[in-house]
């Protein structure tokens, strides 16, 4: 599956910050449940469209990251949204399975407030 | 309207960044519509939790910035949550108007692919 940029957006509209990256918040297509904030540099946004799932850029370890290469928990991406500044991503997938380190659905698991 | 701290998650629980922010991602309490991603730092956080509107730090103006302040668009906040890491916020407002300065209901208007 390779998605294609629409609304005349290209990779070059968008605006990296001075590290290369860019917000990506994950968000289940279905259930609107905000699963994760990660972050994608170019190669990961690239990656991303081309395969149809979602890659991040880990800025702990400072590599691409595939979204369930080892754990198998994968994200089918349905749509990617950009913001008025272009400087931050909705990216609404179809997760096959949890989207958190720790099991649980989303990593917005604890309420604070 | 004063947000109490659950979960046994204090101020001091959070990972703020080498700025002293937060990325907030902020999502409408009803539609579930993801509106904008926004900074926080502990002085936009704390008065977020005293006043129940959303409060941010601005990166481009470098000054707190009550959401609504001049466009009479508050947003009444119904729950804020955690991630994981403690490193980024999902807040769950009430919106009154239209979150973009655009005059879109989301900063997040355009598709990109």
């Amino acid at each position: 599956m390779t998605l294609v940029p629409t609304d005349n957006l290209s990779l070059d509209a968008l605006k990296f910050d001075a590290q290369g990256l860019l917000p990506a918040i994950v968000q289940d297509a279905q259930t609107r449940a905000v699963l994760t904030l990660a972050y994608m540099n170019r190669t990961s946004l690239a990656r991303t469209l081309e395969t149809g799932e979602t890659w991040f850029w880990s800025r702990s370890r400072q590599e691409l990251w595939h979204k369930g290469a080892t754990s198998g928990h994968t994200q089918r991406v349905i749509e990617i949204r950009v913001d008025c500044d272009a400087d931050a991503l909705v990216v609404l997938v179809e997760p096959k399975g949890p989207a958190c380190h720790t099991g649980a659905d989303t990593c917005f698991y604890r309420r604070f407030a």
